[in-house]
């Protein structure tokens, strides 16, 4: 098999190597447009280009469609010093008196608009906003549009984005190891910074914006605190420096015990005095050095990283010393609410609302709580956190995991989008319907002062990036969302497809496809039916529904599951650990009783018999394992669509997601093997009638050991 | 400063992106002929292709052709069922006498031959040699005289490899992360393997192949015998499957202790016969899966490594033990002479020699010693290792290291061909005049039965490859040299520019000016005049003369500078260690005497007084600080001349050497300002006046920290 797979690869991917596409480009991956009407169109209509601004923005920007247009179009859009008819035009609004445009005005500085019109009696394409940025924005959205063979003979679109930071977390370590990073290493190459800068920082830079990402935290949440240190500074101002012009500030995890282990004091206690100052001396200095610094993230008190209840003080406390160190330079503190206490609790689910529920609005206006979209741990699926909707008087964010740590990690497809809008769609009931996590989040529904959210990022120094070729498609997705939660899963996929496989419609659907079912079947064959945490131990690789007798309890999965003779599931109802009253109460209830509880949560609320008959008839035992080999099944699917697509896309990409799908399908049958098998012995029932039997028996998979798996 | 080559970055590099070369395509850069009469010439002469073979290597050899001639040529040079008139064919010498050709012998069965003749009255280009992967070599040679824009009207050239196994050594950890690695990290994504074939597999056959390179240890000398397990075996095979058809065989590095390890036997005593069944069922194991298993490298008894002085066994009984295991099968058993005793030794330069000699002769036929280049430890000079020439009836072979440990990892510029010739040119005298270094290594001098070279790869998962784009140099050169030792620096280093930069004639020149000058400039602003290992401490970035006080007198700087008010240098003559007579009588008499000794290994075989006179008429202490300041002198002079080539190197290539200059600047101030300062202390005598003084005093360079240097 491997030998006719290497001659295959050989054969194939090298005699058309001319056209092998190695996924370097992302969605920039310009290529002439093939329709030959809308080709003939779109040069009519965009024959120069007119960029009456001098800064490093409107050069990107410049640059950025000169180059593209020279691929998309085959000819030299050149810049004019005068606006010429059926040219694109970039102004900002503050210019439009100049060209005797009426004024203009847009909700937020990095808006934009796209518009045919006349000015100076010309027909033209403008792209018009408040800032640079936007007309940055602008320009990569026009782009898009050709690259996805819109029509602009009539185009007048407006785009603002809802959501003020949109932030892309890199759990990157200084020796250059990402934590539960899977596409490769760490993009930062720290040694030879702030001298040497990567081509690739800049094609990250122009990916960002094309999206609209205007946010990275450049290292892990579990910190360190050299980063902070004068050299490490210069090298991070270099990087900042870079991303600068295309609207990207730069972020850092702050060590909460910095002031000890490089300021050589003797606390970090966040009300001692001498710590505050250094703390504000260190604010200085950053800002010295990089003006538009964003700001800290900061994990504290949570799995081992120092914090302010080392000192007895709460989070509060430790999130507003930072606040207000940082608040004279206009930056801000994003504290992670993930956090769980020294004593294992009762409920792991419950934990972060209980830590911070009761400081609501004692925190600085410059702090946003940071909040995972669900209240594990980034989970094929988890109901979204209860704190969204439950601190009315604090900045809240959301934190999305791009990084597939615990949905198969590069070797597994898993298409996010529907996962993110499963939480951002989510109604909180905070103030009657229509509350959603992102309308919490935007920051309309409670008027927070900042708005952010997160996506602790996929990429790594893999030449495409993400490690999955189609796994680019989840950074494209959060970006897309960040700019605008309301667009959906299909559309964003469907965008993605085209701009970066350049797929015909016929193989653009089947993709569109392909990607729109691979989450579910994630689920499906990992934690079906509200199941969670079952994954491999410390590596998270692979099924580890066994995972017991650990340091924790809540780190194991016996505890999440608790399947026994009588069934199996977390009683989070008013019968168990009530987690369920975390929620507003039409939620609550609505979690509470089995004959509400959306199926897919089932197991995450409740403990039941494993004869309890789910909506379609089945017991739950038979609709567990069912859900298990649905899941197989569907990677079968789509790796038989992605086959029969040999010839539609481009070779080595095509052969790459070949190899990937084979490897996914002996993960999907380990997990359904496993779990089926480990939860059989509490069932004692059999697996139903006419389904294969497993290979190997429960053993085999117990003893299965993974080592030097990647992001650890 | 930074800001101005923020905007250089963002404004020259991306404009011209269509055009910017991010290194990936190494050498192996086709590009179209320029010259148009020699462009016609060639099309003229290459109009089809005929390989009348169909395997895997046939193919390969046909797409690269194919591939290649599109873009050179750009034109289709396709295959045909008959040899056509003005063809390019390819023949293996068996099958000469079918197409009415008179027999041609080779020395070697990948040998190849490339002339201008006829055939079946036809005229053709016909390479010939007696296997397939002759075949491919030549065809790669005749596309590395297309990419010089050589003549092929009249070609006649016959090339044979005098040296056996042309071996690239990995020192990759199964976690990715390469030893002395500056180039980011391992290439074998081992979680994905075997079944996920990363493209870069391929692309790294093609460029071993293109220069003869026909081996690969995967795995690093502190070696981890998890590889030797059936499951990672699995994907050694993987990797072995892909590299096969380019001629390139698979190697491991054999962890001594493997029996215990994974064999859950007690001991890994190489008498023991538990023990060698346990190696004898290993290798058959491999052969089972790998049947052209390459053998075993292996590091023992060095460094913390498990090896037969465990158990009271000398490296011939652990050597032979695996040699035999490996005998039935082919394969041999490469055995390292990097070792050094539990005791620090009077000498360290003296161990390797003291150890080995005396076991000259008691290795079985397929075991090999490899020596490093020089005593000591890859310094940017070494006098060539004692044990080449001294070793008269053992199979004996050369390891050099591409990667720049000791010369500037992957900031400084140094092309190592100047070093490599200097080792592999350099007379032994063993069997009189004409035993060089070189004559040892391919076998002929004692007429050994193995032959083999092996580079310590500089190669890593950076798009790039080699970290600094000019280092791909370095492969370049071992492979050409490792193919025919008798090319010259200047040759090679041409040869690269030109397929690699497509330089126009002039700028060729300049670069290679800077290539030739860089290794001597290394020497100068690190370890002039003889002196050695005065690095880092550690991690061997930056100057570290003052390295003293560690677990081992031979692991710090100043037992090998042994600088005090006296003076400086290392007495190996016969009035010190004497390591000099462990070289042949002639060579001992001449580096004996100062008078005789060359001044670039006076310091290393010498210690003399601060006044000494060298031939110059300088005072030692004047001589060397000035070749200090020359090193500096030297970069800034490299540096100037490539900024002078802005606009005729691809710019991307050209800004990120010229970031890297800017690095490399300042590491040679720092080289220069801090051992100058050091060893001031001793020589108590003056800067010579005229150089500019250190910037920093002493305590600043001592107190420098470096964390995070890659490659540990």
């Amino acid at each position: 098999m491997i030998k006719k797979l290497i001659f295959y690869i050989l054969t194939t991917t090298f005699s058309l190597s001319a056209f092998a596409d190695n996924g370097y480009n992302l969605w920039l991956n310009y290529k002439l447009v093939e329709d030959v009407s809308l080709l003939a169109n779109y040069r009519t209509q965009l024959q120069s280009l007119y960029i009456p601004y001098q800064n490093a923005t409107a050069k990107i920007a410049a640059s950025e469609l000169e180059n593209a247009l020279k691929i998309l179009l085959n000819e030299r859009v050149a810049e004019t010093k005068e606006i010429k008819e059926n040219s694109l035009v970039l102004l900002k609004t503050e210019d439009f008196t100049k060209y005797g445009l009426a004024s203009k005005s847009f909700e937020k500085t990095d808006a934009f608009a796209i518009e045919k019109k006349m000015i100076q009696n010309k027909p033209v394409i403008l792209i018009s906003s408040p800032s640079e940025i936007g007309l940055l924005y602008g320009s990569f959205k026009l782009l898009q549009i050709l690259g996805t063979n819109g029509d602009i003979s009539q185009i007048n679109i407006q785009e603002s984005p809802k959501i003020a930071r949109r932030i892309l977390n890199h759990w990157d370590n200084l020796d250059r190891t990402v934590e539960r990073g899977y596409a490769g290493f760490s993009l930062w190459d720290w040694q030879r910074l702030p001298k040497y800068i990567d081509q690739r920082y800049i094609d990250y830079a122009r990916a960002n914006a094309s999206i609209g990402i205007n946010g990275t935290v450049l290292t892990n949440v579990n910190s360190n605190a050299l980063i902070l240190t004068k050299e490490w500074l210069q090298k991070v101002k270099a990087l900042a420096d870079t991303f600068r012009p295309y609207g990207i500030r730069v972020y850092l995890t702050a060590r909460f015990s910095a002031p000890i282990e490089i300021g050589k004091l003797k606390t970090a206690d966040p009300l001692d005095e001498e710590v505050k100052t250094w703390w504000k001396d260190k604010a200085n200095e950053i800002y010295n050095i990089i003006p538009d610094f964003g700001g800290f993230l900061v994990k504290a008190n949570s799995e081992g990283q120092p914090g302010p209840q080392n000192y007895g003080r709460n989070h509060a406390d430790g999130a507003n010393m930072l606040a207000k160190a940082l608040a004279p330079h206009g930056g801000i503190v994003m504290w992670r609410a993930f956090v769980y206490d020294n004593e294992v609790p009762e409920d792991r689910a419950k934990q972060a609302y209980n830590e911070f529920k009761p400081l609501d609005g004692h925190f600085e206006d410059n702090v946003i709580i940071q909040v995972k979209n669900g209240a594990i741990d980034f989970q094929p699926r988890e109901p979204f956190h209860p704190l969204f909707g439950a601190l009315s008087k604090t900045n809240t964010m959301a934190e999305f995991q791009i990084t597939q740590e615990y949905l198969g990690m590069a070797t597994n497809l898993a298409y996010l989008a529907p996962l993110f809008k499963e939480c951002l769609d989510a109604d909180t009931y905070a103030k009657g319907k229509n509350s959603t996590v992102a309308r919490v989040i935007d920051g309309s529904l409670f008027n927070n002062k900042i708005s952010a959210i997160a996506g602790v990022s996929n990429i790594g120094n893999d030449i495409n990036w993400c490690g999955h070729p189609l796994a680019q498609s989840n950074w494209f997705a959060f970006g897309k969302l960040a700019w605008n939660y309301s667009l959906t899963s299909e559309q964003i996929a469907r965008e993605w497809t085209k701009l970066t496989l350049h797929t015909n419609n016929s193989a653009t659907n089947e993709v569109v496809d392909i990607l729109m079912q691979s989450r579910e079947a994630v689920v499906n064959y990992m934690t079906p039916l509200g199941l969670h945490h079952l994954m491999g131990w410390d590596h998270h690789y692979g099924p580890g529904p066994w995972i017991a007798n650990k340091p924790r309890a809540d780190w194991t999965s016996v505890y999440y599951h608790k399947a026994d003779k009588n069934g199996i599931g977390f009683n989070r109802t008013r019968t168990g650990s009530d987690a369920v009253d975390q929620y507003q109460p039409q939620l609550a209830n609505e979690f509470n009783s089995t004959k509400t509880c959306p199926e897919k949560y089932l197991l995450w609320f409740h403990h039941l018999s494993w004869d309890y008959r789910l909506k379609n008839g089945e017991t739950l035992w038979n609709g567990l394992v069912k859900k298990y080999y649905q899941g197989v099944e569907e990677v079968w699917q789509m790796q038989t669509a992605w086959n029969k697509l040999n010839g539609n896309i481009d070779p080595e990409i095509h052969l790459a997601v070949k190899q990937l799908f084979s490897i996914q399908y002996d993960d999907a049958v380990m997990w359904r093997d496993a779990c089926v098998l480990y939860f059989k012995q509490f069932s004692g029932k059999p697996i139903p009638a006419g389904l294969e039997k497993p290979k190997h028996d429960l053993k085999y998979y117990e003893s299965l050991e993974f080592k030097y798996v990647p992001g650890i």
